[in-house]
């Protein structure tokens, strides 16, 4: 990859987005029997519209290891069945109740609970399919490790451990250090292992990691103060799903506790050190050094 | 293993079951912070109670091969945490809606509809956290084996498809052959999948796997259809779920299909034909022959 012309991020974003997109056809194709439904459920949810962050910080951290272009997006579209399985979750009415998203009806608006359950545990075990495939990288060494880490970053270590936080959020308010860390379990996780599994795929040891580690804590809580500005600030049409939900639960966010004007110079003080976290890297970086700008700076 | 004398069937079992709680009160300690909930309720669920068949046919497959205890009981562990995930989306309101599960009220119940589709979430992502980890097996190969393999069984071409094509029974009323294949994914894909475990574990290439997974079909539909009969026969008490609830449902069962006694005669013949495909194993096969019995006459 470090042999191509490094592409500016509206490219990057349209290529990963396209690629990702196919790759959901292949892997979520109707087998032709009773199971056609969920099939039809999984796409529904699983293609178009999305912004493709997470595979695009695959693809991004995997240009600084001399990462295969195909071992980067189908580690990418692992992290995506489990981004995408956890907002069909995310959805259902005993969780946020919502009935849009990405500006079409949710998973279980269109077919029901059940297979909203259900296309979001298929999507689950999909991720995992994935990620131990042979077809993602042919060392098992790597698929071992992108399938544990994964696990790790989405299970109760992390993002299923950060819902559990948002729950318990709104019966008791959290301080600001205990809504940190609720987000960085939350979304920080996901985010987080999308820059590991570039080292991962490119053989990089974990101590060799620490620079990336920093950058993606720093861009994942940049990302959520971001979204909960948009919730305060969004427009749902633009935005793709309802907004101002999170202040009529009550719950509290980095713009309830900060107030506008400190969260967003909080969230502009992480992505200048995320980016000073890329100093030993060249020009190599430079798209992550634009995703960091981008996480702050998008309407939706 | 094989330096020990085989154990009989009751106490392999109570074994693996002691083993299998101990297992679970360690991964699923509760972190004392706001996801204790999520860890209680993963607790609820998974410990105590149980039989414990997949991971027993973990372990009685694995002596077959020369493996480990403590990498059998963790492969175990893995198939385990799947299972008990797949039971507690199952009883969610949205699915089969049950109160109560192995004498104790099901997870939503006791904890709310929110934590129920967590803690299937988190176990479910455990399973694969476990099944990778090197703690499971030194040999990455094996570990990214058994991810892949234990995906495939869970996912759409496995369990979830399964239960997708059991929503689709509630529309249309499957023939016999699309029951068994409706069977063959939501409880088959599993059970097949223990039995390879031990091959996987003990390095058994795949064209050194077929009389295993011959004998794991037929126990499988066995299984099946036993526990068809237990719906309409047996005591809900014992049992500890409700019974009768296919019937209900108007789905086509074994038992309706067949009728009670070519259903008992057809489970008694897998049974054997089972047992027969284990010829060419000796002594070191018998835990599974006596497995195969017990599918049939256990009474929940």
């Amino acid at each position: 990859m470090t042999s191509q012309t490094p592409l500016s991020l509206p490219d990057a974003m349209q290529t990963v987005a396209a690629e990702i997109d196919v790759q959901f056809e292949r892997l979520l194709a109707s087998p032709g029997d009773p199971r056609d439904l969920l099939y039809e459920a999984m796409r529904h949810a699983a293609i178009g519209g999305g912004k493709r962050l997470r595979p695009l910080l695959v693809y991004a951290s995997s240009m600084l290891f001399n990462v295969g272009y195909e071992c980067a997006i189908r580690a990418g579209l692992a992290i995506e069945c489990i981004h995408v399985y956890s907002l069909i979750h995310d959805d259902l009415p005993c969780m946020d109740d919502d009935d849009t998203r990405r500006g079409k009806p949710t998973v279980h608006k269109q077919y029901g609970e059940a297979i909203g359950v259900l296309a979001g545990d298929a999507l689950h075990a999909l991720a995992f399919e994935v990620a131990a495939d042979p077809a993602t990288h042919p060392d098992p060494f790597i698929r071992a490790e992108l399938a544990f880490e994964l696990a790790r970053a989405s299970g109760p270590s992390g993002m299923a451990g950060g819902q559990m936080m948002d729950l318990a959020a709104e019966e008791t308010r959290f301080d600001l250090s205990t809504t940190t860390r609720l987000q960085q379990l939350k979304t920080g996780a996901l985010i987080a292992f999308c820059l590991e599994a570039g080292a991962i795929l490119g053989h990089v040891p974990p101590e060799g990691r620490r620079s990336l580690r920093a950058y993606a804590r720093d861009v994942g809580l940049a990302f959520q103060i971001a979204d909960d500005l948009l919730d305060v600030e969004g427009d749902a049409a633009v935005v793709g799903k309802a907004t101002g939900k999170d202040a009529q639960a009550g719950k509290a966010t980095f713009v309830s506790l900060l107030g506008i004007e400190r969260a967003r110079a909080q969230a502009s003080m992480l992505v200048d050190q995320a980016i000073a976290h890329l100093a030993a890297f060249g020009q190599e970086a430079d798209l992550l050094r634009q995703i960091a700008r981008y996480v702050v700076e998008r309407d939706h």
